[in-house]
């Protein structure tokens, strides 16, 4: 049994995430910023990963042959531009070091479609050119330009996941699918800013289960983590009017000219990796709409 | 009168561009890992920049304005893979971090020409893409990448300034130059591996007076430092057997096809910074010749 140490497990994709590895057999050390109950077959860790004594003992304590580095700094919208992009950069190169330092195997790390040169619109790996227009993506192309170099030197397999625009439970509130459902819930009018943009657009639960088979893999390098079905900003915001019933609150703008197409080639997620899209994407924005709703969605989370 | 620390200062680009620093009217604190001679108005420093004690003193101590970070692992040919580039590239952005907070006004960092993509040969800061084929370059691409988004957001000036291929006095000596030089004029045979590669050559004392160029402009973002005159490299592997007088010594081989064009487009640093590239390259090759033939640039430094 393979032992797996997930970073930032308590977090949007991470909680998602670690269920699943355990149903895939692995023994799974999670850890994060705060504590967490006992679930299930997880063994969690708390630690600060800014902290060097920390990560050394965390890695001591876990001694894992894969690495599933998601922890960053994510708070919306600081982390487009905050410093701690920085310090996050840094610990993540240390963290990868102590990894493979102790006999790591794998690692598969969290990078962004922010990386990207979107200009170019449609984002394929190995083709696209890296231009991030945010500290946030420059310092993702720059731990997974980094990491990769690093363990093609010291024959580490490692990939690097570009995560496209992801929804779910337990996302920040302030984002699309949470804030229109939340107003159109509380009969409240919604603006939808950038209508005519083409995103695409993933269920955080397909994200974390896409992982999953990325890790399996041995496929090595950048893959994109997308369902590779663009969709209209406009189109979702008036499905979600539609399944809460109040398409007369929602009002659509086309917004900036700039940015109008950011999707993913998903080829190697397909071809290389072997991970199928969800073939019914309105039935898993439709149980995130019900989440958000439900008490667990409820705006004590804002 | 602005204070400027330079990194690196003991180094083959650093030893050229302190005393120019120095005329061009700064005071100069300039850091080497080893102890060097007061020179005319220049302040040393010893410090270990990989030292976080150290690189927090030397802040203390220099209070610079700007900030010329030359400093990196540079032995080659171990420099391409080393994991010593991660922890450089760490240092280096802690180092912008404590110069930004102590009142910092504006960086010109070391690049090179490996952060491109040289299938496309021509290089031009803002079109042509970044692909490393290296982790030296990984880690340069990721370092000027997050130094520029990290200045940006702190409105800091910052330039990063992507070297081509410099050769000059102290010099490796393994290097392309030197090891024509050294084996012609010991009676060697001598093989040029890559005789039909065209590359950007340019002297490092050319180097510094554009790196001075760039400091005392407010061009910010990437810029090439280069000549702008493509050479095949069998030209100037023939020029220096002539000039030795030993051309019957050379072997001249095509080299493979990959890489085949690398070269700068000169146009930032022509237009934006107002460097122009000398006239008379030849010239600057000859003295080079001489120098490696001197009692300075003998067989010792191997």
């Amino acid at each position: 049994m393979k032992r797996i140490l997930v970073t930032g497990a308590g977090g949007f994709v991470g909680r998602q995430v670690t269920p699943l590895l355990a149903a895939a057999g692995f023994e799974v050390h999670a850890v994060g910023s705060s504590t967490h109950a006992e679930r299930g077959a997880v063994m969690w860790h708390r630690a600060d990963l800014l902290d060097p004594d920390q990560r050394k003992q965390l890695l001591a304590a876990s001694r894992p042959d894969v690495l599933l580095h998601l922890a960053w700094y994510a708070k919306p919208p600081d982390y487009w531009r905050s410093a701690e992009n920085l310090r996050w950069l840094t610990a993540s190169l240390e963290l990868v070091q102590l990894f493979v330092a102790q006999g790591g195997e794998r690692i598969v790390g969290a990078g962004s479609c922010a990386e990207y040169d979107w200009r170019h619109g449609y984002c394929t790996e190995e083709i696209t050119p890296l231009r991030p227009a945010s500290l946030y993506g420059a310092a993702k192309a720059a731990c997974g330009g980094v990491i990769g170099g690093y363990a093609g030197e010291l024959q580490v397999s490692a990939a690097w996941a570009r995560l496209f625009f992801l929804y779910g439970p337990f996302d920040s509130p302030v984002r699309l699918v949470p804030s229109l459902v939340r107003s159109l819930s509380a009969g409240q009018p919604a603006r939808c800013t950038a209508g005519s943009h083409v995103r695409d657009f993933l269920h955080v639960g397909d994200a974390a289960s896409a992982l999953v088979a990325l890790l399996q893999s041995k496929v090595s390098g950048p893959v994109n983590i997308a369902s590779g079905s663009p969709m209209r900003v406009a189109d979702l915001a008036r499905h979600v009017a539609a399944t809460i019933g109040r398409p007369d609150l929602l009002t659509i703008e086309p917004g900036p000219a700039e940015n109008a197409f950011v999707c993913a080639n998903v080829a190697r997620l397909r071809n290389e990796v072997g991970w199928e899209p969800p073939a019914d994407a309105a039935a898993r924005l439709d149980e995130t709409i019900q989440w958000w709703q439900s008490s667990e969605g409820a705006p004590r989370r804002g």
